[in-house]
């Protein structure tokens, strides 16, 4: 669907690239064979990978099916039906399917739903199951996927197995599938199982009830919390169950919950997840930078939610959050070749961190290189399928028309009240802010046109049909037919780098402001400083006067020449020069009577002496966060010190 | 040897009551009849407690030792001998004594070096044998230690097991029981274990070597780096052994590797360890303050480096730097019960947190409630072992004469140079600045009397034998005898509330403030705001003028009365009024083009209308952050944003 632009390479790249590098480490690291072991009724217990390995095999089976929709290529149908029976070898008679329990030497199904992933694992099974019905049809994952649900709606029927699992997933796995395969009994369970939550069945974990969204019932929480992916895909089923149930209330809560979290635990860049510990979120106003978790799959779950939400209110600012999120998120995390992820997003890098092997499944991932794959891997199989599905989120169609969410080059074509429309936008968004859409076929009733007016965008102007431009602000703009083949409808978005400043509340900012270009948030990396330089000197002046239209943005950078002192923190006390100076008495006495000093110096902390020279200035470029780590190991920051 | 004031009641309740609560505890949970059952023969599959609980015995027998020299008694070597022959039972014939493993259904010994802590747990028993050895001399415990220190010198020596352990610990252990019992093998063991460390052999384990210092040789490393408790331990036998074996560039190392650390990854409480993930000190200037970590135990592991430093090179920062880490770590983690404990010390908490359950084991310690227990319990030991020694940090003597570190109510009393030398010490410090020595006895040789002018301290005066007062700066104030009996001096520190600046370069506290009283660090606690306030939105104005002496310091607060918004950041654009506008153009267009708004709203983050009303501003008191959370669950930070 989309025919070329910054979207369209990473469409390439995931399908060229990334899916033989997942399937490479798949078979390495054993999580594949893992199927072919329980199949031939091995005994498991060195089974290799973490209990819930067989999810991302599942993800890149999803991600093949939604990649078949977007290409047509008919290897993918086949590739997808030998790995799907390789899968299905390994289900039980009676439908369980895991490659972690319930086998030779190992634990029991079922046994350690807190931590042991089963659900979690067939939830996914189940969403690549909705993949393939929806793009492929009928085959052997999809009935794999049936008697995996059968099997687990049996056992966790209320009056059987009354329990939850602690990573949410099947709940959406449900929903999706009863769906796509119009089975209620599906979405009942996924609703048993959502209601089920927020009563602590699953105990205390390690950190605590939160962690695993298992504190409050979803319908009276007040916001997100705990690990942030688990948070964000039972948000993902609970709104699906809303709208399959027409239950105001449950999508009232959820809706509550994500916008208080956007509006006080979620980073610039649209990441969610500001504690490396547990994954998870902190508590509001908790936002560091340098620590920021922002987990690529939150990102993506933070996308799943506010698609939903898009879908379920039409308000336009959850497509607006899309926007930043797929930009400054899940566009940071793979490399250029598509064959390294960053799993952690942080918006601040103090050290370059060390190489990463590119031949060794990484433990942390906390350095500036891009790593091939992690010991715990769920976001490279979560890029392939968020890729692979991503025209998905750039339109939508309703009773009044066609809006348009997002923007790249592609051909919209839909049957519109027995009619048929057929729009094809262009543009070099966001290199360029000029989108232009064609309506290539008409229906004969009007049809209303909306084009997403973004929310970071001052000055745009629409121009429909040759028409005088008119200023449109922020929300949609709107232009309404009947229309004929050759109509035009241009938006012009401005696309002047913005000087953004942050709440006062969050701390970790407060001083602080960052420049947006268009959709992108800039970051300022260390690879960029003169020699001598290091990120943790510099202070901006207020760049709005100076920022220019065009990429990259330059700002005027100090260095503040602070001196080294052994104690950090200081008296404030002002000397006649403005300068801060350690409170320092001189000392006098009889000869029986002497004073020494100790460790505190005089020093300045102030603004370098302007006599200082021009060496303590320089121009810098700042670029788009999505591209940062792409030239070299290096420190990174997004929000600048102002002096 | 303290008679009265803060620490005496430190003291005091760490005898009558803590003593006795750790017991309790250590009986609760299994923890001491692990002995007995080791002693018995009983399998030990279902061993309680972490494999490092035994060290929780021995630190509460170091403590009673301790005690016993304190107070003189004479119940406590009762109850230590009895206490070490239960210990004592569970050693194996060749010396080795460990209750995790080695005995039935265990792992092997020395099985697991990188995470056991089998080592680590020696260590603490050596150190409890080295204070019964000085205070109560020969007894169970002692021969237990060396029988122990015997058999681990012959495992690990060169030739035999060549290895470490993941947790330093035996390294400060053995040098110390090497001095007191004056036996040179456990100090070349000591620095053998030393030498060992830093090339990697532990493995990577969950945080990479850098987490138990296996990355670089202490001889080559240029930071405390990885575990902060870990990292301190070590640091601490380190320059016991270059000191013992007149190594300055051991000593330079260790100095070098601590002074960076206090002036780069050290919080103004004196509070190191930035991050709960690895309990471990982050990069320089990663210091956040919700989530700082500042371990108990890592602030009696800083006191232990930072004492061994002064005496070594005899410069006053360290004492500087004792007196705000006891003041602002260790005091303030005891409930002023004894029985209750903060693991972490955070400076800023955003939430109240839950009540915590008096009857069991805390896993998180993340509530502004103290905990009668934890998990992983090494604090309240740690706490018990270090207020019973706590006089042994006040003051030391050298053959120039008597330095005075710490301030308290208490005699000296010392041989010196053939004489004898007692000194009477009264202040009541820290609430009043005055110290008043008096010479009760007084060698003939003149003796030089050294106190301490705090860092802190701005217009200090020294009065000797009744002359008039001189200025004295932050060092030492120095008075040489001969003296007489009676013969008075007096240092006089006035103890003016001081507003203290961070270095530019910490981003966490960019644009804040504190206020220090004396030693103490001054805290904000929710608990003192008037109804309806918030920590999140408070700002004050700079209070150097308004800031009076005594206490509580008050200081005027704002709140921001910041409006919430969907999104906390927003486009620096300035309206004619000052205020923060957003973006947000007027539309107008034809019929068939409309615009509706996004969610940004006009708002302003800028301060709350002047005329909005008295009721924005408040007067409120600061108090000794070392008292916080003392008067029911509450929020609290100790820098303070400016407006």
């Amino acid at each position: 669907m989309l025919h070329g632009g910054l979207w369209r390479q990473y469409q390439s790249v995931n399908a060229d690239r990334t899916f033989d590098h997942v399937m490479h480490w798949l078979d390495h690291e054993g999580w594949l064979s893992n199927f072919d072991r329980v199949a031939s009724g091995e005994p498991m217990g060195d089974r290799p990978g973490w209990v819930f390995s067989d999810s991302e095999v599942y993800k890149v089976a999803e991600a093949m099916a939604w990649e078949y929709a977007r290409t047509g290529d008919k290897t993918l149908p086949v590739r997808l039906e030998a790995l799907a029976t390789r899968i299905a070898a390994a289900q039980d008679l009676d439908g369980y399917l895991n490659t972690a329990f319930g086998h030779g030497e190992q634990r029991p199904r079922w046994s350690d739903l807190a931590e042991g992933h089963e659900l979690y694992v067939a939830g996914h099974l189940l969403q690549a199951a909705v993949a393939h019905v929806r793009t492929i049809g009928e085959g052997t994952l999809v009935r794999a996927a049936v008697r995996a649900a059968d099997q687990l709606c049996e056992e966790f029927a209320d009056g059987a197995r009354e329990a939850i699992c602690g990573h949410p997933e099947i709940e959406v796995g449900l929903v999706e599938l009863g769906r796509a395969l119009d089975e209620p009994r599906y979405i009942d369970m996924a609703r048993t199982f959502v209601d089920r939550r927020g009563h602590g069945s699953l105990g205390e974990g390690n950190f605590g009830r939160a962690y695993f969204q298992d504190d409050t019932p979803v319908l009276t929480a007040d916001v997100l919390r705990g690990h942030a992916v688990r948070a964000l895909y039972l948000s993902a089923a609970a709104i699906d169950l809303a709208v399959d149930q027409s239950d105001t209330e449950l999508l009232d809560a959820v809706q509550r919950q994500y916008d208080r979290t956007v509006s006080r635990r979620t980073y610039i860049t649209g990441g969610m997840g500001s504690r490396h510990q547990d994954e998870g979120f902190g508590e509001d106003w908790e936002l560091p930078n340098d620590r920021a978790y922002c987990e690529t799959c939150a990102g993506i779950g933070s996308i799943m939610v506010a698609w939903r939400l898009l879908l379920a209110t039409g308000e336009v600012r959850y497509a607006d959050l899309i926007e930043r999120t797929l930009y400054n998120v899940v566009a940071a995390s793979p490399s250029d070749s598509g064959d390294a992820f960053f799993y952690a997003n942080p918006l601040h890098q103090r050290v370059e961190g060390e190489p990463v092997d590119p031949v060794r499944a990484n433990p942390r991932a906390e350095s500036s290189d891009r790593a091939p794959w992690f010991e715990v891997s769920c976001c490279p199989t979560n890029l392939a399928r968020t890729f692979a599905s991503l025209s998905a989120y750039f339109a939508t169609v309703d009773e009044r028309g066609v809006q348009l969410h997002q923007y790249g080059d592609y051909v919209l074509r839909t049957p519109w009240r027995g009619g048929s429309l057929a729009l094809s936008v262009r543009t070099d968004y966001p290199d360029d802010g000029t989108v232009v859409v064609v309506v290539e076929e008409a229906p004969e009733t009007p049809c209303e046109l909306r084009l997403r007016v973004p929310e970071w965008c001052e000055g745009a102007t629409f121009r429909v049909r040759g028409a005088a431009p008119v200023d449109v602000s922020p929300g949609w703009a709107t232009a309404v037919g009947p229309w004929s083949p050759g109509d035009r409808v241009e938006l012009h978005l401005p696309l002047r780098p913005r000087v953004i400043e942050p709440d006062p509340r969050i701390d970790s900012v407060r001083g602080c402001l960052a420049v947006q270009h268009g959709p992108d948030v800039l970051c300022l990396e260390g690879i960029d400083l003169p020699a001598g330089w290091s990120l943790d000197d510099v202070a901006v002046d207020d760049p709005s006067s100076e920022l220019r239209e065009g990429m990259p943005a330059r700002v005027s950078l100090r260095s503040r020449s602070a001196l080294d002192a052994a104690w950090p923190y200081r008296p404030r006390v002002r000397g006649a020069a403005g300068r801060l100076i350690a409170g320092r008495a001189t000392s006098s006495g009889e000869g029986a009577v002497s004073s020494s000093p100790g460790p505190y110096r005089e020093t300045h902390l102030g603004p370098a002496d302007p006599s200082g020279g021009a060496e303590d200035r320089v121009r810098v470029a700042l670029r788009p966060y999505r591209g940062w780590g792409r030239r070299g190991r290096t420190t990174m920051r997004i929000w600048l010190p102002t002096s």
